[in-house]
Order: structure tokens, then sequence, then C-alpha cells
């Protein structure tokens, strides 16, 4: 039995932690932390949790954390480079949800992200926690830096064709969709159900996050220099809860069997679905599950190719990926609590 | 293993059982018809089953529901009085989560549903598959008939009261607003989502065919005669997808401590959560789950008692009881196949 | 051409009363504050005014209300009772959009906004806005107190039965629902778009500030006491931005013709629809209108009757009944600025 | 007063042109044909109209369409050009919202729409009712095509770029989000609120029938063949009822200002709105009026511009855009009867 915890529980990426660790037979969910719930039940706050998460918040000073197996930062950025290192230290092996890890250049990160890294030493040992491009590596990391839900759904989309080099990788587009959820549960105007609400609009196209963690992700598949990518994202905020649909555009420079690419690529992949030609996957087909679907399209027989592919943000961008990352870690079934059917409708 | 069976799936209540059933350890799929798509696979119409169901549509005289150890009828009323009692007569145990078998008065039955009844015999046999009332009897039953969406919400809420005879039963109201999944899986206007989106409307208000099957659990619970409940039932269509609300009133007709009435009548079932004082339940704590949550208020002290309850109108109030229903029959732990963890946000 | 100002126009009755304002051929729109948003352009906020509006928000302090004619309040609840006085004393009328002066009672008052008032002489002054009852007194009013969303449906739906005095007025029943916009433009946890959506609950079941507004409506109606109204008021939040339905529950006390009695009240209001019999009103029949509708049920001939009755919160239920108010307090035609028609879908 | 008539008034664009056209003061509503519906009331149909509406659906073979000024097909493909004809015979001007006239290719327009066309001569005489381009021809027209939804957002978007040279035409990308009422008022199971609710996808991506209607209009705009222009049109359904984001991405070919080329592109139309730069057009932001409000970016700094262009589908996208041809081609004030302020929240 695997002994879990969480830090910074009471988010949607830490209450979907909770559902699926509930749900997940071979862990024990030990300590949840909150700086500002402390002694709250869990399952006051969430009420879907109450019969299943019997826990209290605790505060983080005095939350056992030292004695679990594996450590989940559900926390805002800039959190877990400040915790992570003392934790390994006491053997305690960590999985940050934020973005902590991800950028491998120290200065873009601080760049992007505005503030000095903590641990510049911990970002050169943590790997990348994609599955699909770094599983062996995951295996016997300390310390894993779970993908964004945008990276993740672009760079599954793009990653067949970015490595068979088949494509222009000087003009990528990634125009993605996300779910409100997305945008985490904070109080703030912008994501209020009567602002997102039966209302569609780009945000960030200046320059967003997720894309510097893109281009990183589909240099290392191509095997170039990240400025040697150049891409074009565009995410918007749609009125969902969950969800990210990203449409994908590469420009053809080599012609392949694109359908055959992409299922071989992914055929051994418990995660990853590729539908049959002429699909079009939704985003409720893959609503409260782990699983990324993507189709492929060659409009008018033209040199455009698109991809669709579609997570639920919250789980395969973001908690299920990180408890996939911890069944690999820990040589469990990869699929160990991750069995659950999307629901639909 | 328990061979299953399920008569028309391509509706709601249909590909929610497909989910539950995927899910169930303790069950084989083996076939499940519909008349119109035999010979299409489940996952090609149901996307999210990719991976989970792997059976074809088969066409109802085709299929080898005789097999079976229990069929559901998941089918538009009128369906399964037809093709009931020969399944029976097979030895195959049947749950219908239509109309079929769930009014006594077979009178009452066809002025509601505006049909004859095609098996006036089987109406007297069939059980009420409400646990909670009727556990025992479902344990034996060859014939369940599986209660209504807002039946179940409306019964579990009002079941304490009528119970213990504190209430005035001749003027009870049940103002209940539905997610538009119960409305079906059928083209209409009314149920667009140009039309029910962004909008609130009640509907049926001066009759809905659940009416009467309320008032008959709520008699059978007084001992009482049905025409002796005088319940106003308003049913509402609500902009979400899934969940019934129903706000109960009843008049108090002797004092009792009602918060403690409620905890003990449910404190041994599973699938009733009686909430603290003071509590709003909301539908998305039991989205996906069979669970129906359950809050008793008494505003500024007075004689008009309100209690809140919640379901999942597909899960509890339709495939999950079913499932609950079949654990019951069967004699598995009744929790089987349903323990999913309700997915908020 | 009528002078307008408005204070705090940030919220959603603010941008609403823009919206109607900009198009009132009778006003021109003077000033507007907001203590926050100092110098910024109201079109700049809302980019749904571009082109309509080309208003600077002003410092409270600056901003040359004394030189209107009319000012209205969009301000929370506390902010009116302190800053009318010395407006009214300038000669400009007051139109305040808030609860501060609508509870004759002010210890009443005082109880259920817990806090102390401020002008208590004003409230005594101060006539509440509902023209459908009120409308001579709001001609000669200096200061008229609009009413709030709720207590505009509940009362309207009611106020025929309760003038002709053939209902139970100790035991009615109100449970009302509302779009989220009616709870503000407000940086909140629980009206986020991931909350709020896809989900149903009722709110303030033990008590809200409503309540006493609309008992003391009845009662007036009725000419009776407050005490003398026994009321149980359940609202609940409803997954879409604009309306709210109410469905109110009577007793019968002496039968009447009830579509002809609400016929004849109503024949002569231009704001007010009742409906054909057997009809059920549609938020979205009245969304961006001034609209209410209402329909009149008997269901099963039984002696408990259902008036559905709804209205747009943010324009009969706010914005625009003040409009309305205006429009009578300066003997405008009652229905100018307010002609636009429901947008549906 | 012209007298202005409607065919087949009982879809979204009927009921939307009903509501603009109540509100235009130089319009006198004359007939409204529905063959399912001759002799219900237009506001039974719609409740939203009672009071502003008080036509009945006639028959098309008796309505008085002969007597019209101008006649308004808002009806399925396929019937205006069967019509139109004799209407224009007798000197009566028409206005097709549907797509008969839009393709001057009679093959291809055949290719797409799979039918024979019954009127070639009259797409040759027709003029494509964009008014930021054709205007002039708009103001003599006996027959006006009136551009589909994403046309008008996808064209207006590009038309600067296109007109100016300065982009590679040969690979356009348009990523185009519509609210579901682009869908129509058609009972179908994909438009359903619970299969399209808290759900997004693509359709059509394989080939859509505004793909060669957009073609046409911007190869016209660069005074090219329309097989020059090389366009991946990707559509997706997204979960609002109105609205319509289009995601428009080109290669730059030459420096320009972009800001500065669309304001002074746009700077004489009336409904045509450019943001300052760094912007993100929301959809709720021209909700139910006649604009168009446009942002232009240039993420990076790179080679990849990227404009934004916000309508509403049902306005600007159809009714709306409607009626500003009328007024054109009538003499009457362009903006006449589509001064509407937008509806936020």
């Amino acid at each position: 039995m695997i002994k879990a915890g969480i830090v910074g529980g009471t988010g949607y990426t830490g209450v979907e932690l909770l559902r699926l660790l509930a749900q997940h037979s071979g862990v024990e969910l030990t300590a949840i932390t909150s700086r500002g719930e402390a002694g709250t039940a869990v399952a006051e706050m969430f009420s879907s949790l109450r019969g299943s998460v019997n826990l209290k918040f605790s505060d983080p000073k005095d939350a056992p954390l030292n004695e679990c197996d594996v450590v989940f930062f559900a926390t805002p950025n800039g959190i877990a480079m400040q915790q992570a290192a003392s934790l390994l230290e006491s053997g305690v092996r960590v999985i940050d949800l934020a973005a902590d890890f991800r950028i491998k250049d120290i200065a873009l990160w601080e760049q992007w992200y505005g503030m000095s890294h903590a641990s510049p030493a911990l970002v050169a040992e943590a790997v990348y926690g994609l599955p699909e491009v770094n599983r062996e590596q995951i295996r016997t990391a300390r310390l894993v830096a779970n993908p964004g839900c945008y990276p993740t759904a672009t760079q599954l989309g793009f990653l067949p064709l970015v490595q068979s080099g088949c494509i222009d990788l000087g003009h990528l587009i990634a125009d993605a969709k996300s779910g409100v959820s997305g945008a985490g549960r904070k109080a703030e105007i912008g994501t209020l159900f009567s602002e997102a609400s039966d209302n569609f609009k780009a945000y960030g196209v200046p320059g967003h996050r997720h894309l510097p963690e893109i281009r990183q992700g589909l240099a290392r598949a191509a095997g170039k220099e990240t400025n040697q990518i150049g891409l074009t994202f565009v995410p918007h905020l749609t009125p969902m809860i969950r969800g990210i649909h990203a449409t994908l555009y590469a420009r053809i420079t080599r012609e392949e069997d694109f359908q055959a690419m992409f299922e071989q690529r992914y055929a051994a992949e418990p995660f990853v679905d590729v539908l049959p030609p002429k699909s079009h996957p939704e985003t409720r087909s893959v609503r409260a599950a782990n699983t990324c679907r993507i189709a492929i399209h060659r409009p008018q027989g033209g040199d455009t190719l698109v991809v669709l592919s579609v997570i639920d943000n919250l789980v395969k961008g973001a908690a299920g990926q990180a408890v996939q990352n911890m069944n690999i870690m820990f040589g469990l079934d990869e699929c160990s609590g991750l069995s659950q059917v999307p629901v639909l409708p």
C-alpha cells in the first residue's frame, strides 16, 4: 500500500486527485494540507467526497508528509520548488502538478513565470512526466514534473509528426480550447458563470506560459533546439467545465500514411486512442477519464494536416496523468485507479 | 459471473447501464439490442465506451437474451410489458427501467400512459424496485419495476415523514427540477441546446405521469389508500445534463426531531446520505454516482418542513438503481459496481 | 432631456442600466461613478457598450451628480442610505436599486441586513417602486426603493390572490429559481462557472433577505400586518445567466375564476402578461426585456393553486423596473426605452 | 413604410428577423409563411413575441407576398431558387438568407449542396450581400444573397489582408467556433442539450459548405481565381446559443502596420469595430447585435498573423445582415432597426 500525501488540496486538481486516489486500491491517502482550511473535513468542503474521503485538511507544518511514499503538489506555481528538496531528502518521491520543474531553461522559466527559481538543481534532475515520451525515466525518477493540460493535448497530437520529421517545424499552429476548470478554483470575475457562460473568447494570444513548455517538448521529440520550433499557440476559454480540444495544423513536407503513423506510434499506449479516419473526437468522450483521443484529417487533400486531440484537462491534463506517473514510479499496473469509463452524457 | 442483457441500449439509460456494467466485476455483458442500430458497434455510437465495451447492437430477434441471467429493459414505455413474459418463462429475471410495471392499478396506469396494458398479471407480481422500501421482496423477485427518476428523489425525501405520520398527507408539495437528460435521447425541438440552455420552465403542471407513481409509493409507506395522498407535483426543466433536485414541502402535524428521524431511517442505507442541519445539497455532489443526498429544514421555525433531495437522474434515478436491484436479486454486495466517486467539478 | 447619473456602475445592474439608458431617447447619461475604476472608459470594461456609451467612470467625489435630474444607486446595500439625503436636498430624485429603503420596519431591516440604518426618516418617505401597486405614489416620489428581483416575481404572482382574499395567507410557498447574475458581479468561488454550471441547489433556506420584503408587500396588498403573512420562501441557484422563475403555491379558501381574476388585475399593465390557461412561461421569453409573464394552474382540480411567474432578474427585477419608475416619475411614456423585444433563442 | 414578407419563419433566422423587424420603425410586417404552422399565431410559437408580433403564419400559397416590397427567405437551401423568380417578376425584391444564390459557379454549388440548381440565371444576377464589400451593388439589387455566418466572420477578418496582398493566400487557416443555434431549429439528436452542452468538438473537417463561399469571397477581394485561395477551414460546435468566434491565421509576406490597416479599412463601417491592440473580443460583446468586432495579433513577433473576429451568428451572420441589406436597398439609414445594444451579461 503506497502512502500518498497531497499538498494544497482545495483546488480542482486537488479534488480530482482525491477522487482518483479514493478509487485506487493500491494507495492509502495519508495527508492533505491546506493553510486556509486546516482542520476542515475534506468532505465538508467537497460534498461529493462524503463517504469516500474521511481525512481533514492539515496545516502544512503539521502534516506527516515525510512519512509518505509519494507527495503530490497541487499548489500554485512557486510552492513545490521551495518544499520539494526536503521531502526528496527524506526519501519521499514527489510529483509536482504545477509548472515549477517543467522548463529546463531556468532563465526562460523565470521570464515566463515572473519569479526567481528556488531549486535550479532539481529542475535538472526532474523528469518531465509525459509517459508516452519518458516512461523509462519516470520509473526511477525521484521528482516528476507533471505536464500542463494544453501541453499534454498538444504534444500528444503533434508527437508522431514531429518525430517522423515530415512536417514544417517552423510553422506549427495549435488552436486550443479549454473548459473553465482549467483556470482553477479561484475567486475571480473573469471565470464567473455570468461571464464565461454562453460566451467564447481567446486569451493570452500575445503569449501563454504553456508555449515554452510545448516548444521544449516538441524540440526534444524532434531532436532540435527549442528555438527551431516555430509555434503559434492560441488558447480559448470555452463554456464547459472540463475538457481540452486542441486543433493542430501542420504543413506537410513529406508524404506519409499519417493515419498509420499515429496508430503505430500509440499502439501500445493504454491512454491514447487514435480514432478511425474522418472522426471528430468530442471532449465529453473522455470526461472524467485519463484518455486522450486523437483524429487525423487532411482537408480537401491539401498540404495542411489537421490533428484533433481531446483530453479531460483535470485527468490526463493533470490529476490522472499524475496518478499514471505514480503507478509507473512504483511499479504498479499503469492503469490502476484509472479505469473509470468516461461519463457521457 | 452474471450474464446480463440490455434491450434498447441507444438511449441515455442504456448508455449509462453500459457505463456501470462495464465497471462491474461480477457481470458479463452478453447482449444489447437495438432495432435501428443492429450491427453497429456500441462504441461507434458512444465513443466514450471505446476500449470498455466491445459489443455490437443485436437485432432484438437474434439476441441471445434467453441465455442471460438478467435482462434490463431500457426501452420506451410499452415494450417490456410485451416481452417480459417469455423471458421470465425462460428463467431470465427482468428489470424494467420504463414504467410498465410500476403502477398496480391497471386502470390508472392505462389512463396516464394512454395504452392498454399487455400483462396485468405481471404487474401484480412485479416488485417496485426501491431498495430502501422493498429490499426483501427484491431479493427474490423475478420481475422488478425500477422506479422513475422523480419518484425516487421524491419518495426518499418524504418517506421518513410519511411513515412516521407526523405531516399532513393531504397537502404535500413536490417542486422538482430535472436536468435535460431526463427527457431522453430523442430528436425533439424542446430539448435542443438552443431551446433548453440559459432557460428555465415548468412543464406538465396539469398532470405528469410520475404523480400517480409517487402517490402510490407514499400511500403504501403511510399505510393509506392512494387517494388519501394529496400531492401537488410540479416538474421543471433545468439547463444541466444530469441531476434532480426535489424541493419538498409538508405541513407538520406532530412535533418530532426531524433531523434525527431522517438519520435513523437511513442509517443503514448505503446510498442515502442525510446531510447535517442547515445543508443545501447540490446535484453535482452526486453526479455520476448512485447516491441520494438529503437535507431537512424548518425555515423560520414555522410549521412547514422543507426537505431537499438530490440524485443523478441517470444513476440512482435509473441505471444505477437498476444495478443496485440486480445486486440484491443475485446476492451480490449491494454496492458492487456502484462505488464510483461523484465527478466534481 | 432628463439628466441621469449612476452611482456604482460596475456591477450587473449597472451595466444593464447603461444598456437600457443608452437606448432611451429621453435620457442623457451624465455621470457614472466607480471608486475602483475612476478614469476607465465604461466601454473598456464592458466591450458590449463600445459605440453606445462614451462616458468614463468618475470618482464618486468628483462626479456632477448634483446636476442630474435623477440618480440611480446600483451599489451594494448600505451605500444609498448614506448618500441619498444630500442628493435629495439638491433637488435630485433618487432611485435605489439596492435594499436600503425597501423595508419600512427599521428594526426588521437592521436584523436582516446586519447594519444600523443611516436614514430612517428617508425610509418612511421612500416609495416602494412596484408600479403595479404604487404607480400614483411613484409619480411624485423624490425617493424610490426599487424592489428586489425575487420580490418582484413573487409579488406579481401572488398579488391578485392576496388582494381578493381567496387564499390561506398563513401558508404561502414561493419556490424561486434564479439565474446566476442575481448574485452580482463579485469575485466569489460559489458563482464560478465550474461551480455553478451543470449544477442546481437551494440556498438560504433558513432565511433570505427577500423574505421580509415579500411579506411586507403581500401584507400591504392584503390589508394585513406583516406577521399575518406566513410565507415559506426557498430560493435556488440555476445554471443560467438571467431569469427568475417563481413557482408559487397557495391553498384556495374561496372559489373564484382565477384566470379571469389575473387577466382583469393586469389588463392595463404594460409589463405584466397573463398567459392563456395551461401555459408554462419560460424565462427566456422575457430575456433582456421588462416583462413579467404569468400562468395560473390548478393541478388535478385540487385545492392548491400554482402560479408560475417569470422575469428577467436584471430588467423587471432591477434595471428595467428602475427605468420604468423613472419614466413614471418624470411623466414620460411608461414604456420609453423599454420596448426591446425579448432575445430568443 | 416598407412592406416585408418572410417565407419560412419557424426557424431561428426567422424568429430573429421577426425580433428585428418588429423594432424597425420603417417596416410593416405583412406576411410570414409556414407550411406546417399555417394558422398558428406567431406569438403562440415564440412566446417572446407576445405583444410585439400579432401575425399568424400563412400557408405559402395564400400569403400576399406579391404585395410586399421585399421578401426574406428564411428557408432551408433549395427553396428560394424555386420561388424567387416569380416574386422578382412581380416587382418584389428578394433577400435570401439561405445559400441558393451565394456561389457563382453553378457546378461547384451543385457539388457542395447536392442538388441541381433551379435558377442559374438568377445566380448570375444576385448580389452577394456583404455590405462591407458590395454596398453599391446592393443598393440597386433586385436579389441579394445574404452571406453565411462563418463566411461573414471569416471574410471580415481576412479582407484587409487579402486586399492589401501582404499575406500568403495559399495557406490561410480559419479555425471557427459556432454556437449551437447555427445548426438551426431542427429536431436532431446531435444538437440536443444533453449532447452539445459541456462538450466541444470539430465537425465537417473533411469539407464544409461554407468553404467554397469563403474562398470565392476572398478570391474576389484579392483579384484572384477561387482556386488560388488555399484555405483550411475547421468549424467547431461550441456549447453556447449564439456567437461565432473565428480565429484566423495567415503567413505574412510583406510587412505592414496591420492594426492601422484594419482601422482604416473599416473606419467608415457602422457594423465593424476594430479593437485596440492586444484585445480579445468575446462573442457576448456582440450578443443580439449586428456588430462584428475584430482584433489583430502577431504572437511573439513571428511571421504568423492572428485575427480574432466575432459576430452573433443570428444577427450579423444572418437576420441582422439581411435587415442591413434591406436598409441599403431601400435607401434607409443603414442602421435603422439595428441599434440594439448588445446584451451582456
